[in-house]
Formats: structure tokens, C-alpha cells, sequence
């Protein structure tokens, strides 16, 4: 079982690195990281480099395709022809098609949410409706036939381990769960946007914004080119 | 504020990504992947390679360092004397030291954690008895001065925000927890070894023997390494 994570310029580690922790105790893993090109690239904290170990063309038919989020490097990823045009090909043939926080953007813009339900991180889940896709603003995870979205960030190792759960059945993925010591119990109870004060979601976005994530300037930029795709997938429709 | 991770060949990626993740929003930080020298290791998977982003000698006065842990490469890193001497070096002036699964046993092995109470991954909790230290099996994190330890893998996460908490207050750690989406939803409850029936304890340890996490070869050598280190150390002491 061939497991791709996308792993491009400007990623957040954790989005891809939660559910590869989990996803590769599967049995016949192989997992691998995909990109144009075999190489380092470097996350959005611009100083953790991962390795893509295989590009797009040497892994034309993975079984599972996972896209992380980002924050800056979201608008600029989601306008990447080459990896748009891999990932729908790729998602003919696949058994599972997941993304982690604004991963799920990317799957819009290559056309595969249009018409269905998803979601996202808290922040991005208004980029995801001008490609026709319903946000779950409540959701965890979010399951749409063989395309499953999460949440934000920390939300793959959940994602992670419901697919587990699908693919090798309940003992197994409990089994995966105790080898993580997957039993949270997070200092506070803030990590919802329901559950966080005004002033805890003010903070937030100035955290997010020093850390490059969601920059004003580049959900402007998300913002068009979801309306631009939008609209010239549109007037192809008038055309047909 | 400088931030070190210790990036070793064969660690497991989410102790130090959850943690990393969650740290590098701290006002002022600055992360860095610390190892003998810049360049990529690869994980315990054998397939995800992280960059190592500056030397030991490179970073000789670290604010918090993080030992990660691993599968069967927690015995060799343990021997490894160079790790050691820097562990030894840095934490006399480090605000926080901090380990995340069997990470605890390297920083026991560097002698930090004599006479003290520590957490570890639940398959590795014996190993810290043979350097003096108290196991705490039913602790997320313990809190020794400024030592912090975490339970396997995903407990680093909570670290993480509680070390948040302590750093930059409740406020700014519960922001950080609603930029990262932490509202933790597992699928399933069997994260820790209390909860989880034998039937999952015998199906975890065939998981963590397939993919290198805690090979019972290793554990022995490991086991050896603790006896040496603790016996060598005691005959010192008779010889003093």
C-alpha cells in the first residue's frame, strides 16, 4: 500500500508529520514524500527541512494521497499547475484522498471537493466555498466518499487514526493509538474556535500572521485565485 | 529565545515536530535542529529525513533543549558521548530541558535526571531505573525544576502548550492551541497503556518490533548500557 504525502515549500510540518506517524505503522506501508523534484524543502517556520524522496512522476498511482496545510505558501501551491494536474490524475486511481488544514484548498482548486462537503482549518474555511465546496466549520474530520479532509493542524493525527481505523479495522488502529501514546490531555480547552475567547482568537491571528501563517496579504491572494478558478470554470460551463 | 531540538538518526519525527510546532509561536523564538553536524538524518521509518540545522559547537548556550526519542536507535544514541557532554554542558544554563518519549533515557543516560521522577513511553519506562530515576507510568508530563519530561510520541504536544503556558502565560498558550487546531478528538480510547486491553498491548508491541520502535535486541542493549552507566558510576562513587 503506497501512501504519497505532498510535501512542498512552505508546509507545516505537523500537518503531514501526525498522520505519517500513524499511516505508516500500517501494514504494508510504504510511504513516501512527493514533490516536482527528489530534495529538501523547507516548511513555513523557513528553518525545518524535510526531504521529498520521489517526484510526481516516479509515483503516478499512489493507493493514499495526503495534502498538508500551510499557511503563506497556500495561494501559491494552490495555483501550481503541475501538482494540480498530478493530483487529479492521482486521484482516479487512489483508495483514499485526505488533506490536513488548508490542504483541503488545494484539493478544491484541483477541482476534487467541487459540489461536496469539507473542511479545513478555522481560518481557511471561508477559501474553500468559491470552489463550491460546502465548509464543516464543526467538523473534525469530514468524510466524502474516498475523500476525507481534517481540521487544522494537529487534527491529521485524528484523521491518521479514523483511517486506520477504515483500512485495517478497529484493533488494529487502537493498536497504532497505544504505540503513539495517544491519549491528549492538553494543558487548556481553547483549541476550538467555539470554545475560545475573542481575545484568545485576536491572538491567534497576530500569532499566525508573525509566523506566516494566513498572512492578510496572501488570503487576499487565495481569495482571488479561488474566485479566478471559480469563475473561469464557470464561463467553461457557459461555453460547453 | 533559543530553542534546540536534538535531531539524532532513527528518532521518531512527531516528538520533536508536535513540540516544535507548538514552541516555535513563542514570542522571540528561535528554533534550530541541533547535531553533531548541519545535514539531513533520517527517521525511524528509514524513508522521512529531517534537516539538522546547526552544530553542537554551534550552539553551546541553547534556552531550551529537547531530546526527541526513537525506536532502537534510544540505545546507541544513549552511548553516544558527544550528545552526552553537550547535554551536560548546556543544561547547566538552560532555562528548560526538556525530553519527549524515550528521550527521557538519554537525557538519564546524561546523567540529568539522577534522584529525580520522569516520564517516558510506556514500553520504555524501565529503562530509567537503572540511572536512578522514578518512572511516573501515569503521567502526560512530569515537572522536576526545570527538567520536563513527556510520555511517547504524541505527548509532546502537551508538552508543548504546558511549557507554552509557562513561558508567555495561559493567554498566549491557549492562542497558540486555537492556531493549531489542538482539540483532539481521537476516534478511538485506548492512547494509554491503563486503557487498552491485552489484546492491544500484544498487537502495539508486534506494531513498534515491525517498524523499529523498542526491538527487543535494542531494549537489551539499551538495558545493558543502563546497567554499565549505572554500575560504572557507582564503582566511581565506591572509589571516591
Amino acid at each position: 500500500m503506497q501512501i504519497a504525502f505532498v510535501t512542498y515549500p512552505g508546509m507545516t510540518a505537523l500537518d503531514a508529520i501526525g498522520p505519517y506517524e500513524v499511516l505508516r505503522a500500517l501494514p504494508d506501508a510504504e510511504v513516501r514524500f512527493v514533490w516536482h523534484e527528489i530534495g529538501p524543502i523547507t516548511t513555513d517556520s523557513g528553518v525545518l527541512m524535510l526531504g521529498a524522496t520521489h517526484s510526481f512522476a516516479e509515483t503516478p498511482a499512489p493507493d493514499i494521497v495526503l495534502v498538508p496545510g500551510s499557511g503563506a505558501a497556500t495561494a501559491s501551491t494552490a495555483r501550481d499547475e503541475g501538482l494540480l494536474d498530478w493530483l487529479r490524475t492521482v486521484h482516479a486511481t487512489t483508495s483514499w484522498t485526505l488533506s490536513v488544514c488548508s490542504g483541503a484548498v488545494i484539493l478544491a482548486a484541483a477541482g476534487l471537493l467541487e459540489g461536496k462537503s469539507a473542511t479545513t482549518h478555522w481560518r481557511a474555511l471561508d477559501l474553500l466555498r468559491p470552489f463550491g465546496v460546502r465548509p464543516q466549520a464543526d467538523a473534525r474530520i469530514v468524510h466524502e466518499g474516498k475523500i476525507v479532509t481534517a481540521a487544522g493542524v494537529s487534527a491529521g493525527i485524528d484523521l491518521g487514526l479514523f483511517m486506520a481505523g477504515e483500512i485495517a479495522g478497529r484493533a488494529y488502529a487502537e493498536a497504532i493509538q497505544l504505540s503513539l501514546e495517544y491519549d491528549p490531555q492538553p494543558p487548556f480547552d481553547s483549541g476550538h474556535i467555539s470554545k475560545a475567547s475573542l481575545k484568545t482568537k485576536a491572538q491567534a491571528h497576530k500569532i499566525m500572521m508573525r509566523h506566516g501563517m494566513f498572512r492578510p496579504a496572501e488570503i487576499t491572494a487565495a481569495t482571488r485565485l479561488a474566485w479566478d478558478t471559480a469563475l473561469s470554470r464557470l464561463s467553461a460551463r457557459v461555453r460547453e
